[in-house]
């Protein structure tokens, strides 16, 4: 390290935070292409969107990686209904969760409410058989990472449907992922096991889940019915994006940056994970803006189908391996598009602490923060496929973060132009620190 | 340091982020309250309500400290338009900057646009009499800290009159002070010279400012017409709101906290500084819910008039030199309710060290930084009257700040609970330290 990396590094921010383009890319790909869940025709137009825009970027090259991908999709009707109670009805706001079968027609049944899978099972089978399983663990808010919250709560929502069916339910209903309380349903994904019968899924507002348990303690037969007309149809061909710009000195290593391209089909797929894609595509461009030709091979990778299948992160680690490609390390940005912290680590130690001394280039930028943890769903299928030294994921700062994931709020609106500019910036100097120093 | 020291900082945060108050408290200071600038009926109503919410709190002592502030009123009008751009007139959303002088009816003159101080001084007085002094200086938007541009930029609001009035200038337009680009224009406190003629100055937002810039490259004979209603009235008696918690071993050592009760008139004064006010009370209500009775005693201070005048912070700081009071510490949280960073401290080298070894207690909440910067300017009085050992001012993440900062979109909605939360449980952890070990 020298005086040469801390002057790179300033050029790289004054382009972002003068010149930068990761909010008016945003803009595009939120506002005129909108929500993009695999399989969408949205989908489709912000993948040849990115293709274009990174085209236009003059990168040196750019191409598409076939893959395909699940096609599901929510379908009209989506009701929810508290009913029994003294005659009188309460709508509730309720969303499918990705992946869940439709009802049917009306499903209206009793709920039983649990706290945990282990409160399910010790439940004796009439009172579960036929009825609703109501999964309502709240967030631990005492937890100063929202995403460590959402972790320990999303047993719920993934195998809910699972663990409700092996015990006689009818159906899942689970309490919206966060620490917010309103009127807005998280969605997200969630699985079958193929030899449990398929119920649908679908979450609650935290609001609604809230009134829900206060009636049910009221009265423990109320019932609810369920109208969702969502459906899985055959798989579909999308692609991966990829933009490269060729190393100089040792072009057959690689670093990869990325983030996913489709989002859920409720809001915009803003921060998640809208500026993830802006950034990595900005990453490159702030480097070729600045000046400075990498020593080593830099791709932007816009990944098809993070959220119900990540089919594109395998496919890229598959033909990686295929290709038997030399990769250093792969960066993801999937947290939202807030104000840098640093970076979350998954490397051997050696590797830490060589990545550690670049703290003090980065901490000026607020972007200083090293600690271990999870790189990113995209690039994981990389570590077996062609063993990376280090996946990293852009850490910022996540408090707001799952007020808006998987709903309708996850707009444009609700991100912060210097907040996404610096992000792209700090993921743009760390590339620079990796093309030339290697790990 | 020991590790009860860890427990207790565990104790404050989980009490604030399970049970936090600040957040119920902001939206009834801005949502029924609202906006409260010095001088009008909500900043009295703001004063019962603190006082009333202290003593509902159970603090040890909560009174009044009585101060005649300014009352300077916006008036009804308030309207600027670009004319004489080939017959066609051109509506801009402008403000009047606080403390201004009105228009006296309709004021229509050329415009004279500048960037500093220092190109208006060299134009000919020719092209300045008569004129529109149209400071037009952006944001430095390379900065990382927004605070910092807003620092350097802020000569044009503050004396922009008159300078331009020196010059014979009939007002002054001033250029929003912000990074953003939309149609808000943002008050802020100016100033006369008692030799200068007082002429009006108003904010323009920063789109209009662009708009009146472009138009004037390609006429620079066109003509603004500004109309503003607003005065200064007489002084009126107000009050700083105290809530005191008395020390157990250390009772005569005061530690301060605090924010200000007095808000623009523009939006709710939500982030400016309804966010301070409610932290700092509930600061020591954290400490006494956590069960922790400080050995010195603290004190919550909600200060009048930061806005125009420093009459509060200038009074607290006389009657606390007047009474002979010896002040430890006192800190202030006046830059909007964001995720905490850490502390700025203003203390000499030695002080800095002690407190620099209490970082690794608050890194873990990611409240660890500590660099040297401003304290807050109601406590800025204590330091030449009872010579505090630091004034230490909380330091949010400040990027989302100074679009919002004085405008009507200072709203309840701009604030995030657990980001809020969050400060207050930094600030209590804080007082917690320096009561319990000095300085």
């Amino acid at each position: 390290m020298d005086l040469a990396d801390s002057v790179a590094l300033r050029k790289i921010y004054d382009e972002a935070l003068l010149r930068g383009q990761s909010y008016e890319n945003l803009r595009y790909l939120t506002g005129t292409i909108g929500a993009r869940l695999s399989g969408s025709p949205q989908a489709q137009q912000a993948v040849e969107w990115g293709k274009l825009t990174m085209e236009k970027a003059g990168f040196d090259r750019v191409y598409l990686q076939e893959v395909m991908v699940p096609h599901w999709v929510r379908g009209k009707k989506e009701r929810g209904e508290i009913v029994g109670n003294k005659g009188k009805e309460v709508k509730v706001p309720v969303c499918a969760l990705g992946g869940s079968v439709g009802t049917g027609g009306k499903l209206k049944a009793g709920v039983v409410e649990v706290r945990s899978f282990d409160e399910l099972r010790a439940l004796p089978e009439a009172a579960v058989k036929g009825k609703f399983v109501f999964f309502n663990r709240p967030f631990d808010d005492a937890l100063i990472e929202p995403g460590t919250a959402y972790g320990r709560a999303g047993d719920q929502r993934r195998s809910g449907a699972i663990e409700a069916a092996r015990r006689g339910a009818v159906g899942a209903l689970v309490r919206s992922l966060t620490s917010a309380r309103d009127d807005n349903p998280h969605t997200g994904t969630m699985g079958y096991d193929p030899a449990v019968t398929k119920v649908p899924a679908a979450a609650l507002s935290t609001n609604a889940a809230d009134r829900l348990s206060l009636l049910l303690k009221a009265n423990s037969e109320l019932e609810f019915e369920l109208e969702m007309e969502c459906e899985t149809l055959p798989d579909v061909k999308s692609y991966n994006v990829v933009g490269e710009i060729k190393g100089s000195k040792l072009p057959e290593e690689i670093i990869t940056v990325g983030g996913h391209l489709d989002s859920w089909d409720l809001g915009q797929g803003a921060h998640d994970d809208g500026t993830g894609v802006v950034q990595s595509m900005e990453a490159l461009r702030l480097l070729k803006a600045a000046g400075y030709r990498p020593e080593r091979t830099v791709r932007a990778v816009l990944f098809m189908n993070e959220e119900n299948g990540n089919r594109g992160g395998m496919e890229y680690a598959r033909l990686a391996a295929q290709n038997k490609e030399n990769h250093l390390a792969a960066i993801e940005s999937d947290g939202g598009g807030f104000t840098p912290r640093g970076f979350n680590i998954e490397a051997d130690p050696a590797t830490v602490v060589k990545f550690n001394q670049w703290t003090p280039l980065l901490a000026p930028y607020h972007a200083g923060s090293v600690k271990a943890g999870h790189g990113g769903t995209d690039i994981g299928p990389l570590k077996d496929a062609v063993k990376p030294k280090a996946l990293i994921g852009f850490d910022g700062d996540s408090q707001r973060y799952f007020d808006i994931h998987h709903t309708s709020a996850d707009t444009f609106d609700k991100v912060n132009r210097r907040e996404l500019e610096l992000g792209g910036a700090a993921m743009a100097s760390l590339i620079y620190l990796l093309s030339k120093y290697g790990l």
